[in-house]
């Protein structure tokens, strides 16, 4: 905590002299350091000073340690005013005008900006400086009354509700009153006198919430604000915002304190917000919106409906040539697409912000390959900087199965936004909460609102996609969704969203609480019912952009597949191999669960011999059609986990099924399904316990491999079998099994008189294999980390039962993450390397995967680079993204390597 | 695996030059070593020598590696027979005789002999060398013809049982036959005539089961004779023994080749065994007992009553003065109670075995201070070597609440042999293998046999005592009893045991298969019915000896103790503390689950802290009884620990009474008891887990310990609470329940205008909190082991679910022995070690101790204090045994430690 006056504390920008560069983010906050790398180039900014993210950690304490003060607690340190005098004098200089001066004055914007981009999840306060003498003034001064006052009653409301908590409804209401006194539709039609009526009702809310006046000192509501800001940083939005995006380690929040300007002083002015491409498509022309005689919130909160930015060129052409010339230089710059905040006061145009663009996955490959194309940036930036994992995964989401078929059945009930793309399916919810309870019990839901706000982020989150029947682009939910790669569609005003009834309705059809409801967030269409969803596709873009990155990982990328067609289905996503085959899931199949159920209710080895002959030629076909897909490339796959209960039913009535099919007593069945009961399945006869204790299930399984090994070979087949022993804790049990495949192997190559070369390994899934990793390497020619597992054993935290307390946790910072979603790096990583450690010192060529969930997992898949895994392993859908993670954690090494080496 | 011709593999003893000694028991095996030893200390030792257990490893492979060969498929190397040959000769010399000649006749015995002394479980010949033409020798030269023949009817049985594995029975049914025909009653009336007819006999079955004739060739016979001994190294019943015994690490058996001495060569010859001091008691006093004319195994087997050792003062003065001089001898050289093998031919004493004798607790406690006090071992030396925690263990067994009782009532049936001291109660078996099925499903089995063999150790084991109706002091039965300190009645000559009805019986009263019977090893009672246990106390010898074990240790022991009582009674058995209270299972009361109940049930925080206010003073007072019970030691108490749903009842009825008792509708009782289920409990949401979720419990119990602990303080007696968080696996677990604790005892402390000292400190029992041991103790004053927990999550074991595997992994050699018994140093080892390591880095003071089962035993603690912990936490009635196991961890260290300086 860094609180000693010598360091500075508060960085000009835009007034002659800019103290910030773009790199100092975690000091001066996104927006700050953007602020201060586009005054140093010379772009239109206002003047301001942005006061550091370590005067927030000292003021406000981080959430971590639990001292979330509230906003009336908090002060601003002595030391510090002198600071921000001094600052606010050269910001007054440079704009000729005076804070609290009211023949001259100088009105300002207090806004927040910290480190990571959170959009919408931080309190702004516009207009400060104004008072009662300033606002005359400023009447005078512009000769704008009428504007004045309009400035002053968003001031009083603005202050009100962020800086002491007023609600924000009640200044509403008392707007609503006076329009309805005045008869104006919008706020727009109100005159001076009805806005200093407006003024007036707004100082006696605050009064009366408060019990203080509004504070006529513009110095007390510079202080106030700056506090506001600050206690904001641990305000339950902003902690929320935090955990859902996983953003941490950061210090606070950065102040900016910047000169006003006016998008709202006339017919020349306005205000709006620019993308430098198209953040949907990617493509290379201006997007965004814009809004004459507003200030900026009116764009971003969406309760006008903004023009879009081509329609510019023909209200100011001037500002729209400006403003495509300056985008050239804002790309050339920050060597990425710019979302841009943009006022026109009286014909003339600042930048108030710039930052890089959120974008859908699409967008992001397309601008990725352009930007290279267009020699802005290099193949190894482009892969680094400008494709996020999530976003290719966002590629692969699924689209509906058929567009045509719902649009001609008519079940098209309105077309709004495009905002997000993909397609969503759920049951209709309207409150965030409700989507968040309706998902715990296992519901699908699509969340309806009229407009979201940051309140609603955790319901957003939990919904399959969002609806509003408000807001444009970039309102609220458009953001927020596409950061996601959730689809949305977005200001669809067709449609009438009553909370009370809870239902939608575009006039004819109406759609209720739990009914069913389609989004297509491509097209923007909401179709009623629950259309089916159809597997996404790897083309155009996104193919050349995957060669790039390709070339630039050493992670190897399979994939977890047990089936021919998953095989395929990976493989056409660029799988590399099979990981994981679990060989448990063919048992299920209809036909060959009863002999499954056979053996395992079989008296003795006799009967289970007998029931497993049964299973081989299934196994065996299924080991054939996986080999054939995966020709050339090694398959991984693992011998019988589960333990043999999960087999069996549990209800009497399907015991008596299995009673009458295997012709077994009913009696006996139960008995059976008593005796295999287990308190803790998860460490239970399971994994190769079984195959010790039955070494016949083992036998039978290396014999299906083998032969279908063989008979795929001799198709002219490349075959690379890889035969793992799950659940391995001592050398002994792998010892024991290895010398059961290698026995068969022998066997059944000497039948076919043919041989295949093959491999046996383990997994390392107990914490005990990794810690005897070294014994266990002189037996295994391979290491495949089963991290799920693992994670299990080494916190203790068994994966069905951890929603009673995990989500506390998470909440409460006791972990930073769901260690079933992003690995322990700290606990279960350690054992990862340790064993990757001593697993080489004992086989130098010991080849190591992992197969874990957290295969597919982008910052898990950067921890496993770094311990030097040859391999990751998961589900076909997430191969694309985890290629792309293992270029983006190759080139991050190199990063580090160069760093390291300079 | 040594099989070079250049390394000695031979060493002989007795015939002038002897090349062992004691200390080569790994080579030579302890009978060989001793036997070496014996004859350098001049004791009168016939003369022979010993192949080296290094030849067993090389002709019969080890059991591990799987390759368990038949006798007939080995073989003697070609290199060893040179080396037999020589050494013969020499034995010739000695003896003035030749192997295989007729005139002069030399026989042989061939005894195995392993490191470790294996009772009964290896296999032995004796009277080799015999055939038809020596045999005819051997009359001639002993003027003995029926002697001679006698001999060689021994020799041909043992050599079809032992070595070619002809079942005994026959040759016992032929033998009976003979006797039948012959009139015979007893093999002592059997003439030479009848005995030719049995030797006859004998070969006919010999050749029948073999399909070969009985060798006639000396040589052949030594051959088939070593490697049957060799074989029998893997045979099931060594290997059974072994594993119950725990012993591992041996290369094989070594081969004794002995000169024969015979007991059976008429009124002034004998043989028998005896005790130094009386193995039961520890008296010092010569102890045993012979059989006059008969050969050794007529001793062991129990066939024949023998004569107590005093007798022999009547029967040969002579030998019994030699024999009393030599026990002295004995004694002072192997500073120990010997149990000696020996015989009298004509009137000469010879020594044929000699080995530390096996003892009951209450005698090894006696003999080592009665040795320390005669000056012949040093306290140290008694410590270490003369008494095993087991003896301590055994001591401290139960004995009936009142034997004046079940006298009066005439419930002793009858009076044998007080072979092992001690009580047992169980339901009557007659077969070993009814003994382990019955105990296997829960019940407590006394086993009654006629005799006991080896075939029946792991009944015995599996059994609460043994009874046996025939057999000694060093019958099979008594032997192995004694040496696990179960409760052993042996020779009960007045019971008619009947296999075929189950029964029982000494004439009058009958007791049958299932029947309750008591056994009292200390008086060789016999008691129909199920007597109370009542507990053992410390006292006498052994207060004094472990007065100087408490001076040798560097490790405390503490207890696990949830009441005054225990921590009374444990304080008794000399607890320095308590290390383990469980608070949980006060919870289990009738009087409080109710609360308890209500707490789990309630719809929120306000419900909860309602019923947690009912449980407060109940807590508080438990406290306060331990705290008075343990006054001035510390108490280490835990914080709740298990799941929830372990207090709410499964059945429909009881939880109907629940809701009753409520007044809550049955069916929210229901839905919470659903609610509450988990898949794994063992990995969900309970330890530290619960204290976060629902702080408020941790707050009650916090209040319940300070407030006692200021209450009893108040009192003027010495309290030291140490609050225990369970589970911990991160930090942020650890400082979210400290920050409650300390809030809490500040809040007491102020409300009771006083302080207590106290720590706080954690479990380490997730495998991830040793992995950041060092990030916890920055916050943990102590560390204690929960050994349990992370044996099961490191090892992935449930241990409720291990039956269906582990006991195979122990037999096939899997595991070395069941984790939970004794600490798999391996591999959880290696994360106390580390654990240890890291928290004694981060925190210089940090107090170190282990509070699951393994606290008291033996193996463990020398692991525990080998890796520096300050203490061990057991069950009271372990506390001894641990305070032993202490002292000898630290003696070993001390030599250790002088080994490394040398």
């Amino acid at each position: 905590m860094v609180a000693e006056a010598s360091v500075r504390h508060v960085y000009r920008f835009g007034v002659g002299t800019t103290d910030g560069r773009s790199s100092m983010k975690d000091l001066l906050g996104g927006k700050g350091a953007n602020l201060a790398e586009m005054a140093q180039a010379g772009l239109p900014v206002p003047p301001g000073f942005t006061i550091t993210t370590e005067v927030c950690a000292h003021v406000a304490g981080d959430a971590a340690s639990g001292a979330n003060k509230g906003n009336t607690e908090l002060a601003i340190p002595n030391w510090l005013w002198p600071e921000i005098d001094a600052a606010m004098l050269e910001v007054e200089a440079a704009v000729d005008a005076k804070f609290g001066d009211a023949t001259r004055p100088l009105l300002v914007s207090v806004r927040s900006g910290a480190a990571v981009s959170m959009p919408g999840m931080m309190d702004t306060v516009l207009n400060l400086g104004l008072n009662d003498a300033v606002c005359e003034g400023l009447a005078v001064r512009t000769g704008r009354a009428r504007f004045a006052w309009d400035a002053y009653r968003r001031f009083v409301s603005m202050f009100g509700d962020v800086v002491m908590g007023v609600p924000r409804a009640e200044f509403e209401h008392a707007l609503d009153a006076v329009k309805k006194d005045a008869g104006a539709s919008t706020d727009q039609d109100l005159d001076e006198k009805a806005l200093r009526d407006v003024v007036s009702r707004f100082k006696t809310i605050y009064r009366t919430h408060t019990g203080h006046a509004f504070p006529e000192s513009p110095r007390e509501q510079l202080e106030r604000a700056i506090l506001a800001v600050f206690a904001s940083w641990n305000g339950d939005r902003a902690k929320k915002y935090r955990e859902v995006q996983k953003i941490r380690g950061l210090k606070g929040t950065a102040v900016n304190v910047q000169a006003m300007v006016f998008g709202n002083t006339g017919p020349r002015s306005g205000t709006g917000v620019l993308f430098t491409r198209n953040p949907a498509t990617g493509e290379k022309a201006l997007y965004g919106e814009y809004l004459v005689d507003a200030q900026g919130e009116d764009v971003v909160a969406g309760t006008r409906t903004p023009s879009p930015i081509a329609k510019l060129h023909e209200d100011m052409p001037e500002v729209h040539a400006q403003l495509s010339a300056l985008a050239q230089r804002l790309e050339s710059h920050f060597k990425n697409v710019q979302d841009v905040e943009f006022t026109v006061q009286d014909g003339r145009l600042y930048l108030l912000q710039t930052r890089h663009g959120k974008r859908t996955g699409a967008a992001a490959v397309r601008i990725a390959v352009d930007l290279v194309n267009e020699g802005l940036v290099t193949r190894e930036e482009a892969v680094a900087n400008l494709v996020e994992p999530a976003h290719v995964d966002q590629l692969l989401h699924p689209h509906f199965a058929d567009e045509v078929g719902y649009r001609k059945q008519g079940r098209v009930i309105a077309k709004g936004l495009a905002a997000s793309p993909g397609a969503a399916v759920g049951r209709v919810v309207f409150h965030a909460e409700d989507a968040e309870s309706w998902k715990a019990r296992g519901e699908k839901v699509v969340l309806v609102r009229m407009e979201t706000s940051p309140e609603d982020v955790a319901g957003m989150h939990a919904a399959e996609g969002v609806l509003t029947s408000r807001g444009g682009m970039t309102s609220h939910a458009a953001v927020v969704a596409r950061g996601w790669g959730k689809p949305c569609v977005a200001g669809c005003g067709d449609l009438i969203v009553d909370y009370r009834t809870k239902t939608l309705s575009n006039g004819r059809v109406t759609v209720g609480e739990g009914d069913w409801l389609s989004l297509n967030g491509t097209t923007g269409e909401v179709v009623t019912g629950k259309e089916t969803l159809a597997d996404a596709v790897v083309s155009g873009s996104l193919e050349h952009f995957m060669g790039w990155v390709d070339g630039m990982r050493v992670l190897r990328v399979r994939t977890n597949a047990d089936t021919p067609k998953d095989a395929a289905t990976a493989r056409a996503f660029g799988a590399e191999g099979i990981g994981l085959c679990r060989t448990e899931h063919m048992f299920f199949e209809d036909s060959r669960i009863l002999a499954m159920r056979r053996m395992i209710l079989a008296d003795d080895e006799k009967g289970r011999r007998a029931a497993l002959a049964l299973l081989l030629p299934e196994q065996r076909k299924d080991f054939a059609g996986i080999f054939r897909a995966m020709a050339g490339l090694p398959v991984t796959i693992r011998l019988l986990d589960p333990p043999l209960h999960e087999f069996l039913p549990n209800d009497a009535v399907q015991q008596e099924q299995v009673a009458r099919a295997t012709g077994m007593r009913v009696e006996r069945v139960r008995q059976r399904v008593n005796a295999l009961h287990e308190s803790n399945p998860m460490l239970g006869h399971r994994g190769c316990r079984l195959g010790i204790t039955h070494p016949e299930i083992t036998e039978m399984q290396a014999r299906a491999i083998f032969e279908a090994a063989c008979e795929v070979s001799a198709e002219g087949v490349e075959v690379l079998p890889e035969v793992m022993v799950p659940l391995v804790g001592t050398v002994a049990e792998l010892v024991h099994q290895k010398a059961i495949v290698l026995d068969v192997a022998e066997t059944v190559f000497a039948e076919k008189g043919t041989r295949v070369a093959f491999h046996v390994g383990t997994m390392i899934e107990v914490p005990r294999a990794a810690l005897v990793a070294d014994t266990i390497a002189r037996e295994a020619e391979f290491f495949s980390f089963g991290t799920n597992d693992l994670t299990q054993m080494t916190l203790g935290y068994s994966r069905d039962d951890i929603a009673s307390f995990v989500p506390r946790y998470v909440e409460k910072g006791i972990l930073g993450d769901d260690p079933f979603q992003s690995i322990d790096v700290e606990g279960v990583g350690q054992l990862v390397r340790l064993a990757c450690e001593r697993g080489r010192a004992a086989r130098p060529g010991l080849h190591l995967g992992i197969c874990g969930e957290h295969g597919g997992d982008p910052r898990s898949i950067a921890f496993f680079a770094d311990v030097g895994l040859d391999y990751v392993s998961c589900s076909p859908f997430r191969v694309p993204v985890a290629r792309l993670a293992a270029a983006q954690a190759a080139l991050r090494g190199k990063v580090n390597t160069k760093q390291g080496e300079a």
